[in-house]
């Protein structure tokens, strides 16, 4: 006798894998995301903008609301031993020091100054600010943008020898590149500087300044010799982290976001405010678990923590990348 | 004997006037501005765009910096009698009366419920920002925008009779349209509030809401029965107007624009910013020369005074639109 059970039990599983499998792949496209594992989360990524995508489906979203967002530290690349603005910070602090004598004695530049990373972080927040001004701020935004593009020309991530712009995740360059081919516009949402990322953005993710969110000093206009520019004052205008990122988002872009990208609890906020929008989304963690291709942390790192936003991940469903798992490649190949 | 300076003269005069005539008309295409009469302002506009897209020429500009920055009141739109933004905040603190019996005797709510206007001006710039602040703060981003969307869908101008939304420029709308199809990003750089653009300006102009950089005030992020929601404060958070203006378009934009639109000294800044660029550049300023059809004013007005720009202007040849001579039309044909 014709076992119907079984053969019910072998659609039901031969559905369940179709409807894992991504769309693309499906039908004999290229895989757009080739360093990501097939797996549930690849199937995530690729269901979601094939559905919001399809014109003729009921949750199709219009070109004009295809907006993601991406967290930079941790999300795009890497964060450690420190965030690299940090580094370069210091790497700063250092160019200076023969114009500031004083600072050989001062905390927490003698800090820097001496290597001392105890003493740096006794110096808190507090000190970090005054490291980020003495470093930030004192100059106009085009010889600061050069500062940057310069140091990023020089400068070598100290256990990869590498530079920094090099330590940026293949797969999701890969998923920038598959967003913006599917209409999408892609964003950046940092905690770090505006004027940090801007510079450099646009040559390695793609993504142009105008679509850049990040925290910021204030500036003034001045006319010097006949000339404008804009100087960069040793003051806070916005600090784009936590419950500031939505804020951020509703300040520089406007529109709630359909799909956002992070990797700590910095990046929780924005998850709730992407999440809480009509239309489906996508809700995205990167959790780092390679401490051989990259580092491992979460729960008790104090760079890039990931703790409350991984139990609401659990929670509500959200995509959580396992990168040991599901990362076939970190980073982009050396040349 | 053939009069050979006669014809060098000719030819002179043919070759200037051909110099002059929109190169985009000489090879017969469609005119992409038919409400702009033929003249040296047209020209200006469309010898600019034809050099700097024209990618075998010596000044061509690749689209990733085909920025343009337009003013919005007195630019896009109409300001008289008074920016249409304070016409709603009075219609708001009208509508909001009810539930606020101590407005009737405290001022300046006092003088908007009689239409007291020496009264209101009386107010000056601390009683306006105590209306704005009545108006515009203390819901949420998204009930404010529906309050702004409603309003704009019952309120008439006083003298036209017309929605606001229909006293834009067609000049202006087609050359949005123009700069577009030549590869352009366009954004409004304006004074008025950020979020009380953002809900039409889509559909009216063609410019999405992160493409519009405005004064706003502060919002922060709640989680209110479970739903996250940002919550409009009564704090002012950034003033884009004057030196307010380059301030605005390096923190939104972070790219220098290459043309650039007002029509007041509230522009000059943007415009110097603008003009301060390599590579040519052009900067337009809309005179409001037409009393019959629009409004004419310029040097002793309160609303949109175009003074010190003005001189600029002519100094340093910017261009400059007399709205009576340069506009076949002023506002779209109605319904």
């Amino acid at each position: 006798m014709f076992n119907y059970k079984l053969l019910g039990t072998v659609m039901l599983v031969a559905f369940l894998w179709v409807q894992s499998v991504p769309q693309v792949m499906a039908d004999g496209a290229p895989d757009p995301l080739p360093s990501w594992k097939t797996g549930p989360v690849k199937a995530s990524i690729i269901n979601f903008v094939s559905a919001v995508t399809d014109a003729t489906g009921t949750v199709y979203v219009p070109p004009a609301e295809r907006i993601a967002t991406f967290d930079n530290d941790g999300t795009l690349w890497s964060e450690r031993p420190v965030y690299f603005q940090l580094l370069f910070a210091i790497d700063r602090i250092k160019a200076l020091a023969p114009q500031h004598p004083e600072w050989k004695t001062q905390q927490p530049f003698k800090a820097v100054l001496e290597n001392d990373m105890d003493a740096l972080a006794d110096a808190g927040e507090k000190g970090l600010l005054q490291l980020v001004m003495a470093s930030h701020a004192g100059m106009t935004t085009a010889e600061f943008s050069q500062i940057v593009t310069d140091w990023l020309a020089s400068a070598q991530h100290p256990r990869f020898k590498r530079p920094y712009t090099d330590l940026v995740y293949q797969p999701m360059l890969e998923l920038l590149d598959y967003l913006r081919a599917n209409g999408f516009k892609t964003f950046i949402v940092s905690g770090g500087g505006i004027e940090f990322m801007r510079p450099w953005v646009e040559s390695v993710y793609g993504i142009p300044p105008e679509q850049v969110v990040g925290s910021s000093i204030k500036t003034q206009f001045e006319i010097r010799d006949g000339v404008p520019v804009l100087v960069r004052l040793p003051e806070v205008n916005f600090i784009d982290d936590k419950a500031g990122k939505p804020v951020g988002i509703n300040e520089y872009i406007g529109r709630r976001p359909i799909a956002a990208f992070g990797n700590s609890d910095g990046d929780l906020q924005m998850l709730q405010w992407t999440a809480a929008g009509d239309s489906p989304r996508l809700m995205l963690i990167v959790h780092h678990t390679d401490a051989d291709r990259e580092w491992a942390y979460d729960r008790d790192s104090h760079v890039g923590r990931l703790d409350k936003a991984l139990v609401e991940a659990d929670k509500h469903g959200w995509t959580v990348v396992d990168m040991e798992q599901d990362w076939k490649q970190i980073y982009p190949a050396g040349e």
